[in-house]
């Protein structure tokens, strides 16, 4: 393993790497970071373009396991980045392009984080873990537990998608539903783990998926032969992803692999739990103020982002900025996606609508890349209730 | 393109590369054959090697379209090829390895075949193609017709999984239900394609389907590091699964790019609908005595393949077999598969019910490698209405 530390978003302190999301100074949150120079001569565009890993283990210098062989792995990473012609003319847009996320293991990008962070888990023999979801982490995670033999808990608001809740059980994970929202489905487990002997694996809390969700930034630069899109749109929720796409891009300027501006990165939302929209916007959060929420029930709805702050500061830094759409574009984005044969769940779907807007305001120019992040399938939101088909 | 034609299985015949998929003469089924000569230069390991496309585009010498850049492509094939330790001390096998085809667009294997035969379709400018399906093939084939722009068709059982119905559905496909099996479907088909002036794109109706199959084992081949594996347990209904990785191998052999064995093909099959397996004990099948198909709606419930007798000698010619499994032993091998961390469809968990049921058969030998398919999601199987999941 290369050398690593944590380093506090907030404070900079340095800190030896343990499994520990929170500077035990300030609070702030953790990042890995890596000793470059010792990166540097193996991480090389030559050395990757040759390497036959396709999963996310190609990048294996920056990522924090002791050796490629304790990788829990289940075929995860360098997914496809796919053209998309029809939407291109339609929004007068020079290149649009979308990553499939959906072709992960268990059928989201949620494999990337939780393939690092149960890697970590079994690294040091811990056999039980618990993880505050809104579907697919708790099914990714259930997933890579169950491959390493760590007993999974996952804790899931009640009117989560029902068909992965059944995906959560079929790994075997204990799975809890839970009255309320992701942060009451954490309490629970805040309230457990001490008696349970749990480690606790939510966002944020542990260095490893903010870790593998980096590898979404690593792998659009090299698919783009190492010169990044203008724009990348991705569904946000607690915000791992633009955590670990932004930090990937600084990785990659720092070893030279990169140059020029990085991507805008947006952050897309559903309006009825905006706070990402709103800390942008300077607004009071909808759930500062204690109003009711109104989203559905996807992986965006998360009211208490764990790191609102450094969110707001990735967002501004890299000059882009967080929309948020109506479950009507959404439903009508999902349509459209269906038009280029691409089946997304409502986040990607989300991530579109955000598009659209976007385009619509002029705030984003038509010679530019843009990347869209689908991040699941459609089908696993899907009720076959709803079915009514007959000849 | 390199240079092909269509050889029929049968009488040996050569015609000239067309979109038909049954010999003019005698009515037994064409593939393609490629003038080796041209495609040994450049189709060698070293170059594979250092191939960028993780698709199954990077095979497009033995493909038979025009230019790799009429592709119709949604960033289908180069799947994981994962380890299964669990289930090698279990079973008490050296070596068992998952190919992960459900990681494909539209979350099934099917995505291949159609890759390549609606690029065959959009290259000839063919605007309505229809399609008969037990569920995967209808939806696979309706994301690549969105796609490509052609009008899609799509005609299922009406018991199939009501939410595959529904993603046929999405990617804008008209979708008729239909009383019967997949034949039935098929009959339709025969009946209206005529009036409708659409090409019927069902197995072995045209070429590119098998060819898009065959880059499963072209990918076997090359993620083995072009060492064959010993056995492989593929769930069968209309064969063109086996009949391409056979294909596959033996333009590697003739390309000497493999040596030895081919591995052992053995098709699985849900007893209630065993016409391979029949077949391969030279038995009266159920299908043609008129006796009640009590299978369950998967991929494997095809009473009538196309093309029996070919799939009975690809199996004798391999050394291989056909063995049936009850839905009870596809119940149990779907959690295994769960314990593993892989989300299996019936047809995934009925390939693992096969291979328990060889090796209690002693059938494969302890020392061997075995590589098992699973072909799709078993979210996309699901019904949430059997979820019962309370605190």
């Amino acid at each position: 393993m290369n050398k690593c530390w944590l380093r506090c978003t907030r404070c900079s302190r340095k800190t030896d790497f343990r499994l520990i999301g929170k500077c035990p100074e300030c609070r702030g949150t953790l990042l890995v970071e890596y000793d470059m120079d010792q990166a540097r001569p193996t991480f090389t565009k030559k050395n990757l373009s040759r390497r036959s890993e396709a999963s996310l283990w190609r990048y294996h210098e920056l990522l924090p396991i002791h050796s490629p062989k304790s990788a829990v792995s289940l075929g995860e990473g360098w997914t496809p980045l796919v053209r998309l012609p029809s939407l291109e003319a339609r929004l007068g847009l020079k290149r649009a392009l979308v990553k499939r996320e959906e072709q992960n293991p268990t059928g989201s990008f949620k494999a990337r984080g939780f393939a690092v962070a149960v890697s970590l888990l079994s690294e040091r023999g811990i056999a039980k873990a618990a993880v505050p979801s809104n579907g697919n982490a708790a099914s990714a995670f259930a997933a890579y537990a169950a491959r390493a033999g760590i007993e999974a808990h996952v804790f899931l608001p009640r009117d989560c998608p029902p068909l992965i809740v059944e995906e959560c059980r079929l790994y075997g994970a204990h799975t809890t539903l839970v009255d309320g929202m992701i942060h009451d489905a954490g309490q629970r487990i805040d309230a457990l783990q001490a008696e349970q002997g749990w480690f606790n694996a939510g966002t944020l809390r542990e260095p490893g998926r903010v870790e593998g969700k980096k590898t979404m930034g690593f792998e659009i630069a090299e698919q783009f032969g190492w010169k990044l899109p203008d724009v990348i749109v991705y569904p946000t929720g607690g915000g791992s992803g633009i955590i670990g796409l932004w930090k990937a891009f600084n990785e990659l300027q720092a070893l030279g692999l990169v140059d020029g501006c990085l991507p805008r990165l947006i952050s897309v939302q559903e309006e009825g739990c905006r706070p990402i929209v709103d800390a942008m916007a300077s607004a009071p959060s909808p759930a500062d103020s204690g109003a009711e929420r109104t989203a559905s029930p996807t992986g965006m709805r998360v009211p208490l982002p764990p790191d609102l702050d450094l969110l707001v500061s990735i967002l501004g830094k890299t000059g882009g900025t967080a929309v948020a759409v109506g479950q009507d574009e959404i439903r009508s984005a999902q349509r459209t996606w269906g038009t280029c044969g691409i089946s997304a769940s409502p986040e990607g779907a989300a991530t579109l609508a955000g598009l659209l807007k976007l385009r619509e305001a002029q705030g984003i120019d038509p010679d530019e890349t843009v990347v869209l992040f689908n991040t699941s399938h459609a089908l696993k939101y899907l009720t076959p209730l709803s079915t009514g088909t007959h000849e």
